[in-house]
Order: structure tokens, then C-alpha cells, then sequence
């Protein structure tokens, strides 16, 4: 693969003026500019550049609205709702976040609701928010059918990716973001490509049987993760991102969407959690001591760590010399 | 097996005067007795009469307080803390649950966290409070080391179940309950007694390798559910019931319990919400046209359903006669 260096901020600077050029405001175009960006710092491919042109269709297609501006109700102490009038989630998530730090700062436990956006992107920017001001984080999102319930063989769940973030003040927060799929579709996609088998579980033919062969599963259903269990975990995610914030369930999302390419429009529920509130003091010392006993074991791999490892490198990225194409062919 | 026939007021009366026998005041012998009687009312009969011989051994050594009287604080209109002063869980869990839902019903979020208790019963009573009142509930709880995290060979977590419920007003609501390792390890012991193999993954022998012999993973450790990603979730409950209660993490508990085969003392984390205060009017609407998709798949098994079936029949249950011989003789 032919790769071009790109500095951090030209990446920034490449994702905003794609933006600008696609019909966004600066706000829009900024919020999107920096989730793009840290992806790529994080190493986070498939969250970073990968994505703009997605984006862009959902702009000239006129699904997602460049120049929307969310609006903020705080419905209660504890629940924010922040409507984003059919932008990109991360202007709403760049005016919601705010606030639901400062409600969980102040009574423990508070409910960020996004409605009205587009989601595209990782989850793990909303829960690290939180985590860097000490807090814990929650997030979850739904997209469209591409997932079977355990036991059937036929979509209705999407991808569902759940994250969680537990901050330790001094080092880099424990945090994962993960599909409740047993894989992407990107990934199987790439497997088929690459003549790689995937492991039995991950999804079903068109047919509805099990298959290793990931070109049979990319026409049939991904599964979810971890059979029955992973598949109640895919449940509450569907339920907490769309029937918690009333915006659209993944099949609600396929039956609206212009099919342009780009994020449906759907929810997103954010929990922030204090637990110097509610564990009280001493709260780190006791964590850290669990934390301690986590990664002394053999074999043990700390979620996030990957990320914040590749964080510390501040030098340019190598990028995919055809997307940087593709992408400035948007311009 | 041999069977006796109990009706659900014999179990109910037998659970209480075993506890009262054994130390117990009345709040505490009858919140644990309401409890047990309801898991066998449900068919969860892991959770029924088979665990008084437990929680009996826990009174009779002096680790459990059956006269502990619960007390409540009220850090924030969103936070509420229980501890138990050393008493079994579902006092404290009766105490608590009203108080969290009344702060829940009016701000729309809330985090009911319980300290100084001894948890051995199942989570679904907790969960399900909440959805009989039309609320969302999220609750979990850690135990004693007997999963390790995926990629090590050790055990660090507890089998750490989470539950979750989701209210349907006018039917029973949807409510999981399911540890986050692969197997119990009591369905382990079962599998072992019967000869048969359990599937891969399930946890590893006393070397640390992988293996279908229940046997051997009895001396073992188990296994998450769903590898990395259920590892995940698992460390999730480890650190909202330890670390976000300031309660013992599973490794702390198995330091202090004094191996009497009850219960150790732990945290457990409830979290309320609100759908009709986060996600507004229509949200019932709403979400059972999505529950009327599910429900329509192939093959579909709705999680609580089996219980909430078992629960019509307001008929005497057959319980095992040898249990029924060992529980009167802690009379």
C-alpha cells in the first residue's frame, strides 16, 4: 500500500476544508475535523479519514445538515437532550458533553440524549471526555440492521457498539468502544478480500447457515459477540440508544434513510457516573490497587492501551495514498 | 430425582423460619425468605432454596449480620447509598429500591449503591422493581475471583452478572440476568457429574490450557463469555460494583471471607432510568413496535419470558426431597 506523511494538523486542516467545501459551517466542520483527526492519532483507521467520504455523500445528498446548530435542553438536574437538527453527532456531542460533565459533576450521575444526529464515528471520544475530568463514562449508539438476534437469522439489531471509559487521574483511562457484532462488516469485507477464513460464529450465509467464509456472510447477517449473552448486550444497546432517547431503532433507521452511503440519522444515550460521589474519597487508591493486580497478570491486554500508546507519538501519519486522493478529489 | 410438592406460601414460610432459627430478625428472614420464594416461584432454582444452606453456614459463623438494620444516605437527589451493616443483600436491596425509584421517577437518572452487604441471590428482583414501575434497570454486582480476564490464566474476576430491564407497561417486561463467564461454575460441576463435555472456551485446567472437560476446568478458572469482548464487560461490572461503590473488588473479598461457603461481603451498583422523563411521551409506542419485531423473528427468545411463563402457575412447585430434608435440618 502507497502511503503519504501527513502531520496531525494537516490531517485537521485536510478533514476541515473537505467539510467547508461540502457545505458545512466552521462549527460543523471543526467538530468533525478534530474526531477525524484524533482517530488518526489514536491509529483508529476506520474512525479517521476513512470515513470523510462517507461524510461528504451525506452532505450532497442533503441527508445531514451541514450548517444545523444543536440545541440544548436540560430536561432535568440529572438529563440532558441535546437535538442536533440533523448534523453530524460530534457538534452535539462538542455542545453536550459540557454539560453533562458539569450535571455529573455536581449530582453524581447524569444522562447525556442525543437526537437528530448522524453517527459515524467512535465512541471513545465521548467516554474519554468524561474520563479526563475524573468521571465515568458511557456511551452507546445504534446504526442499521446488520446483526441477527441469537437464535434467529435475519437482521434487526445494527452493529451497536457500546464504550466505556473509567478515568485514572495521573495515567491514561482504561477504555474500550466496541461493535456488539462478533466483527465489523469492514473487517469481514477485508477478510473476503484477502481469501482469510473468520472465525465459525461471526455470521450466517444468505441462507441462514453458519459459515466461515466471510464473502458468504458479507451478502447474509453479521451475529452478535459472544452468542445469547453478547446478543442481550447488542439488546440494551438498541434500547438505550433508541427507545431511551426516542430517535429511530436500526430498522427504523433502514426504512428512512436515502441510502447515500452516509449515517442514518439516529440517537445516542451518554452516562456520566462520578465516583467521587458516589464511592467517596479514596476512591483512586482503591481502584488503582485493582488496576495493579489487572495488568500484573500474564497475558493481560488493557483496553484503550493500544490507542493512548500511539497518542504519545505527535510526528505525521502515514495515510493511504489513494483515500488522500479520493479525498482531496472532494474539494 | 425425588421430589416434594411445596406451595410457594410453604417455601416462603420455610426459607423465613430457617432464617429466623438461625439469627435472623424478621425484616431480615422475611427479605430473604420474599426473595428465595420468588426465584422458585420463576423456576431459577440456582437461586432458590439451594442457596439457604449458604446462607445459613454465613449466620452460623458470625459473617452475616441477620439482625443488621440498614441504613440509607442521601448523597444527591440522584445518588442514593445503602449500606447493610454486614447484612444479606435483599434487606438492604428492599430497603433501598423504593428510594431509588421514587429519586429515578423524578429526575430521570439515578444510582442506587449498595455497601456492607452479602450478595448470593439473583440480580432480576432488583431489576425488575424498577420496570414494574416503568423504569429502566441496570444492575451488577462482582463475587470472588473465578474468571480470568481474557488473555491470562489467572482468575481475577468474580463470574460478575449483570442484569438489565426494560419496562412494557400492560406485559411482562424484558429482563436478563446472566453472569458474564461463559458457564457457571455450578453448571460446570453439573456438566462434570453428568460426563458431559462443555464447549471450548469455557475456561481452562489447572495449567492454563484450554479444554471441554468440566473436570478439569473445576480446577481451573473459567472463561469470560465471548473473549475479549465479554472480558470487557465483565471488568465493567468488577468496577461499577468495587470501584464506583468503594466495596471490595472480587480479589479483596476472597482476601477477608473466612471461607464459610456464604456469601462474601461486596458492592452492588443499581442504576435507574427514566424513559418517560429522558425519551418523553410516546416512548411505549415507540419502543413495542421494535418488540414487535423482535418478537415476529424466527427462532427469537426474549430474555425473562421463560421466567415471567413459569410465574402464571400459582401451583405448588416439586423441589427436591433431599434438599427439602437438609434445609429442615438447619431448623
Amino acid at each position: 500500500m502507497s502511503t503519504l506523511k501527513l502531520s496531525l494538523d494537516e490531517i485537521y486542516q485536510l478533514a476541515k476544508e473537505v467539510m467547508l467545501a461540502n457545505g458545512c459551517d466552521t462549527a460543523n466542520a471543526e467538530a468533525l475535523a478534530d474526531i477525524v483527526s484524533r482517530a488518526e492519532r489514536d491509529g483508529s483507521h476506520s474512525h479517521g479519514l476513512f470515513r470523510l467520504p462517507g461524510y461528504v455523500k451525506a452532505l450532497r445528498s442533503g441527508k445531514v445538515d451541514g450548517k444545523a446548530k444543536p440545541t440544548v435542553k436540560h430536561i432535568t438536574p440529572a438529563v440532558i437532550q441535546v437535538d442536533g437538527h440533523g448534523c453530524f453527532a460530534p457538534l452535539a456531542q462538542a455542545v453536550g458533553l459540557p454539560v453533562l460533565a458539569e450535571a455529573t459533576q455536581k449530582i453524581g450521575i447524569a444522562a447525556l440524549s442525543l437526537v437528530g444526529v448522524h453517527h459515524f464515528a467512535a465512541l471513545w471520544p465521548e467516554t474519554e471526555y468524561l474520563a479526563d475530568r475524573g468521571l465515568v463514562g458511557i456511551a452507546c449508539t445504534a446504526y442499521m440492521p446488520m446483526v441477527a438476534p441469537a437464535g434467529t437469522k435475519q437482521a434487526l439489531f445494527g452493529t451497536n457498539p457500546i464504550s466505556f471509559a473509567w478515568p485514572r487521574p495521573g495515567h491514561s483511562p482504561i477504555v474500550y468502544d466496541m461493535a456488539t457484532a462478533a466483527m465489523a462488516m469492514g473487517d469481514v469485507q477485508i477478510a473476503a478480500r484477502d481469501g482469510r477464513d473468520v472465525p465459525m460464529g461471526t455470521g450466517l450465509d444468505a441462507d441462514g447457515n453458519l459459515t466461515t467464509d466471510p464473502a458468504a456472510i458479507a451478502k447474509g447477517v453479521l451475529l452478535p459477540f459472544g452468542g445469547y449473552k453478547g446478543s442481550a448486550i447488542a439488546l440494551m444497546v438498541e434500547l438505550l440508544a433508541a427507545g431511551m432517547t426516542g430517535e429511530q431503532f436500526s430498522f427504523e433507521a433502514r426504512a428512512t434513510d436515502n441510502g447515500d452511503g452516509g449515517p442514518p440519522r439516529g440517537g445516542e444515550m451518554v452516562i456520566g457516573m462520578a465516583p467521587e460521589i458516589i464511592a467517596g474519597d479514596g476512591w483512586q487508591t482503591h481502584v488503582e490497587g485493582f488496576v495493579e493486580k489487572l495488568t500484573a497478570l500474564d497475558g493481560i491486554r488493557l483496553p484503550g492501551e493500544r490507542r493512548h500508546k500511539n497518542r504519545q507519538d505527535t510526528g505525521s501519519r502515514a495515510i493511504n495514498a489513494a483515500l488522500v486522493e479520493t479525498i482531496r478529489g472532494l474539494l
